[in-house]
């Protein structure tokens, strides 16, 4: 066996234990459910993932239902591409951030206008993922209680999927939560200078 | 002026305020440019954030480009939704990780051949966005310099935006980009015995 077929052995030796070790734990990882995701913390890559898992999902040819709650002008180029598709619902349940609306009555009414559409949304197995984008900040601002949110969510179709965004999750969400991700922000583009960019950021 | 009156106008100062700080952030923003966007750590949303980017870009009927470096069967969903799409560029570049196929040569001449696709996307100012899905690994087994990849990544069109995911971004990437989010591993289903759910994982 010469130098090159020693390192090829060593290699196929190393990745066949690998291997093992990956199999194992796919093997026993073997339930299905309905999943409870919260995508916190302040850096990008919330409600983009969020918009990933529901191309993802429309790949299976499923239904998805995705509310915005805060976002105002900004949600541009998701909107356009998501909301015209079939098995799609789409609504937009806030006019922007509270310092841009500067009515809290109009946010509260906006917020609850939408949670009780995400309501419906919620109890409706033939929905496959439901988004609740922002939803954080409704709960961090107080514009809808916990008590009103969590019993919703338990009581969902058991195979019915949630992502929840928005910084600062709340822990009575993240302790429910079946999958949590918190994305730091170690470095945007925006603090050197640069505006929100078409269909990166918008 | 009542009690209710007064927690208004106390909103409103409080909230117009923060108004003015922000616009004026984003008023001091106004640089356009070609984004390098890198989407590390372990936690899930990596890929998720890339494709809800791919679709956001879409939306403002741009053209996209997405090299899967390393992924095998398991991006079933998003290939499903995505690559039938017009303006589109789809390259499934590996097939998957070297655990699974065992041979360096083949991971190696896979990801060779990849990046000699993406290279071509990356001189192309017509696309908008091209996402390098799981380049991190390739840096990290190897299988690609970095004295190939920075180069390639540096001469491209001025207004192409890149999204490069993958855990442990080697820190010439990091440096190299204008924003980075690193996505924590709070909690995950799999670790509960929760497989690859479709339409979320895969």
């Amino acid at each position: 066996m010469d130098k090159e077929e020693a390192a090829r052995a060593a290699h196929k030796a190393r990745t066949q234990k690998h291997k093992e070790v990956v199999d194992a734990k796919i093997a026993a990882a073997q339930t299905d459910k309905g999943l409870l995701l919260v995508l916190t913390g302040n850096g990008k890559g919330k409600s983009s993932s969020a918009f990933g898992m529901v191309a993802r999902m429309l790949g299976y040819g499923r239904r998805v239902a995705i509310f915005q709650f805060i976002k105002g002008a900004e949600n541009v180029g998701e909107r356009a591409f998501f909301s015209a598709l079939p098995g799609v619902i789409w609504e937009k349940c806030g006019e922007g951030f509270t310092w841009e609306t500067q009515s809290r009555e109009r946010d509260i009414a906006a917020a609850r206008a939408g949670w009780e559409k995400a309501k419906a949304a919620l109890q409706d197995p033939d929905i496959a993922l439901v988004v609740l984008d922002e939803l954080t900040y409704l709960v961090t601002y107080r514009y809808l209680e916990l008590e009103e949110i969590m019993p919703v969510l338990e009581a969902r179709p058991p195979m019915q999927h949630v992502v929840i965004t928005g910084r600062s999750a709340h822990k009575t969400l993240v302790d429910a939560a079946d999958t949590v991700s918190a994305i730091a922000d170690v470095k945007h583009a925006f603090r050197d200078g640069v505006r929100a960019q078409e269909g990166i950021d918008r």
